[in-house]
């Protein structure tokens, strides 16, 4: 049950006082934007009406706000595609993220990033350097998860962790773990290109099962789940140490089967991550020293005549992520473009 | 298949280098001991052979090991029932329970503190005050689980909590709950005699069903089962407000199905509690200074000639906690003993 | 050099579409009102022209901006007298007390809440229980100052803590460490008035000197300095045992001869409060349930037209808090106002 | 008032039951080694009789105590040259290097290292793969240092961090910071030998001062001394951000004039460094993965007849850290040593 997806022609909406009007030049195909164009729904988000997808995006700003200084204007941006409410006490904790008011890119009824023009508020388009393109700029979004992954895993410099799935989540988390100095990163994932990604990403072993790793005989500090698998996430749970943590990023089944008293005989901290908080300035830093490396995920480009194969990109098992360019009709295969 | 009890005569124990011979004054039983009489195991924990239960005691300290001081000889003392290996990566952090060669009282194939003497490293036998009884000062143990289920619900002063059994575990959580500041603390109980006692005990809503509580409308800070049954961990997990976190104290089956979304939406934060470190300090402090109340707790007692009665109390419902005198043969039931 | 204080009529003020429009129904005097009005400064912050002092305030929201609900109108308020930018970096976490744009009540050039009308953020008047009274919903500001020192301090139940100073923060930093269960709670104040309030509002022990208290003996688990007075924090510094901690609350010098070595040796760790970020929830559940007493802190009522006898009163040693109600002319010694 | 230095014969010790013997293979020199020499003491330390000094020692097992394995002699080892009482407070938490019966290599009245064997804790005597240099072995000592003062700084992938002071510990601090993923790491410090080095360390930028480098525009997230000089403690706190750390692991005056109000008004969190704990696995890691280099501060090597040229190494300004190999009379300067 395939959504249609269509190319429409809009009005360029008109930044709020606090907000800044962008002209996008990249945006990341994430498998959310995937799943809601072919099942319509995530879990409680069911699309009802036409939305717009996308919300790993970059571009430049072209337009302010009243309360916005002018001089923003030109920055080329990498946009944090949420808009909690400032006064929630989710947010005046620090935890944004968890905001119950929570408006986001591309989730119904929230139109997203896969458009020429977006607004957002001034603070959360977040200035890049020159160095970093328009793709890592947009991918800052990915990235963004799997920082907060890493930290929610606790774990640091000279430590270990077990990473389940190497899509672009699972690959970023290893890129993550190499940048914080974890010294022993192992990847487990089926697919054979994506083993092969694993390792130019950071990980120091890939394995198909966690049983075949070597996670399967020495506990790891930490596990962090980017596939959604059960049996996965059971593997993985008992790799980890007494006292370590377990954190699920991966979607999947609404319910799992986990084991219960395994966590209270290790005292495993097992939790998951939605979206994030505070990250941005952390993964601009990451990207801008080259301890991540974001164009390297791209398999493919798109303009917006050929949206639709951005969209089913993960169909192609070599594909890793695929980047829409809305203001281009359609990228010249050999072309790598700019804005 | 219920195992056989019986009364045997040993040697006196002789205290290692670095230990104490305690003579025992009180035991309080505890629903782990009554499972091994009934079932001969927990989990991978197997009785293969004749084992003395028990490891909720007290006592006085009648000798030392060539290690340690003879002026301790007279003190009275809980005692913290476990042996890790100090030089564990898990005792070196912090963490002795979850050392890996931990010995430990009435666990196969370590005897237990049913019996008028028992050895103990001399840094696990806490002394307590003259005005602590010898029965609170067995019941430490318990109040140690519930010490560490409160810290790792990561609750303080004003906030709230949600307590799901009201056995001698959930009615000590509670109790520490209120020592610890909380203002709103919701104990979940079928049992109509023990949401008296939670009443009594700290709670400030009684209910029997987590829906027919204020929590059903209110999420809590925090969550803590202390029922094993998964309905109430369910329930309760559903109550949590975003970023809270929940811990599973009560034992139950291995595997549960947990509402893995439910977690990554509000980014829960789930552990388990296994056993306690460095918490009798704190017990003691909260005991000796009124905040918690171990004495009202004790609703049995009994000589070493009607242990199996105490082993079996749990099939009263009024029963909270039963409590030995290994020293004692029969307890007149109007008198109460003192060492 | 006294800045003269003189009471003059202004234009009720308009609240911004965020913000509600509270008639003030009491201001707690203190002594940072008193140190501006005698100085003239504070630090770096210099009185250059007229401003409302004030910043412990209580009312009745009156009239809301376009932003807020009606059904606000009528709810009896605390005020939180900040406005940070929660676009901050500092907000974003969490720590919004230290944003660097914050406008403060009473803080030049920001005026404050001596006045029968003020304006405040909508998310920053917290509604108060009928039964909690307009001079305890004022003190709430100076209660948050103790909650944020307390949770600075990292101790809880069954803990030790020395305060030295037994000022209105001192005082309620003790009754704070009490409501959080801490069972040694040594409170170390020179004036024989404030000792005796101290014993009254939490403290387990007074003394006129560190050395002359059991802290001198047995080291504390934290120690806040509500004095500002040097010799008090360096005695009290030496208090503390390893890996214990140091906040500092009371404000004095610019700079202190500290023991580094000390704090070396011991890896203590020492930091100081800057006002409070979510601290208004838990305050109103200790207030409102009776953990933490405000009222018996109020030594005396001051209307309008005494408002300078009440900022003057820190100069009578019986005083502990002054409560000045703008909307009233002239307080009868006898009676008690309510709104 | 330099102390005398004899090199004598001693009887081999024997270890007790829990230790093993170690023959030794290498001590680096410490600027407190070098100080008890020339002063006699180090605040409450003082050398009242004959002691071996040093502390930074690797070497490799030669006999075993009777608890400990004998599958343990031929192990290369990097000594971890404490023995703290497992049994106190302190040890039980997990800061067993603040235990008040620490019993600590080199430090009065207790022997250290430098010599032919030593004995130590079984546990404490940490295996070094065969590719990590008997240098570097001994070196995780001063590396261990830098560990936990990078730790207590709290700082993380993609943050800041200012190093005052570029001895070997500044320039360890440097290299933990760029293993740990900062992005920017400030060294500061007068010598231009010194500075050099901090470039080949990690460090992104070094200056002279603080007010010449970036940190004087841009606020850091932590701040380290390693130098001990007030005036860079004082020019260091100042250029924390808001909720930073402040770390003093460079040891000084006993007492130091600091900048209070400032603390207080950006919620600075000061402490100090004592040791370490918990670190050698750490050290070990990010040694054996090549994230930090030790082989590289050394720049000289001794033997026993040479030793007094090894503690005075300190005096020849491109000296970073001189080696001491015990078991050797004399080393040929063009000769590098191996065990």
């Amino acid at each position: 049950m395939d959504g249609s997806l269509t190319v429409e022609s809009r009005e360029i909406p008109t930044p709020a006082p606090d907000e800044v009007l962008v002209r996008v030049a990249a945006v990341g195909v994430c498998g959310s934007d995937t799943h809601y164009l072919r099942h319509g729904r995530i879990g409680d988000h069911v699309v009802t009406g036409p939305i717009v997808l996308g919300h790993e995006a970059s571009g430049r700003v072209v337009a302010v706000g009243s309360a916005v200084g002018g001089d923003r204007i030109g920055e080329r941006v990498s946009i944090e595609p949420q808009t909690p409410d400032p006064t929630s006490r989710e947010s005046r904790r620090g935890d944004y993220n968890l905001c119950p008011s929570m408006r986001f890119y591309g989730t119904p009824p929230i139109d997203g990033a896969l458009a020429e023009f977006v607004t957002i508020g001034a603070s959360f388009a977040h200035p890049v350097p020159e160095h970093v393109s328009d793709e890592a700029a947009a991918l800052m979004e990915p990235l963004s998860v799997a920082i907060a992954s890493i930290r929610k895993a606790g774990v640091g410099m000279g430590e270990s962790i077990l990473i389940t799935g190497a899509g672009p989540i699972g690959l970023l988390c290893a890129q993550v773990a190499r940048a914080a100095g974890l010294t022993r990163i192992i990847v487990v994932e089926p697919g054979v290109q994506r083993r092969s990604a694993a390792l130019r990403f950071g990980a120091t072993e890939v394995a198909v099962s966690v049983a075949d790793s070597d996670a399967g005989q020495t506990a790891v500090d930490a596990f962090v789940d980017a596939s959604g698998a059960p049996p996965a996430v059971l593997d993985g749970i008992s790799a980890v140490r007494p006292g370590g943590r377990v954190v699920l990023v991966g979607m999947g089944a609404d319910t799992m089967e986990l084991p219960v008293s395994l966590i209270q005989n290790r005292e495993l901290v097992l939790t998951g991550v939605f979206r994030y908080a505070n990250t941005w300035p952390t993964a601009i830093e990451l990207v801008a020293t080259g301890k991540v490396d974001l164009d390297d995920l791209v398999t493919s480009h798109h303009g917006i005549a050929d949206v639709r194969a951005g969209l089913d990109a993960d169909r192609i098992p070599s594909s890793i992520k695929a980047v829409v360019h809305p203001g281009i009709d359609t990228v010249e295969p050999a072309a790598r473009p700019s804005s």
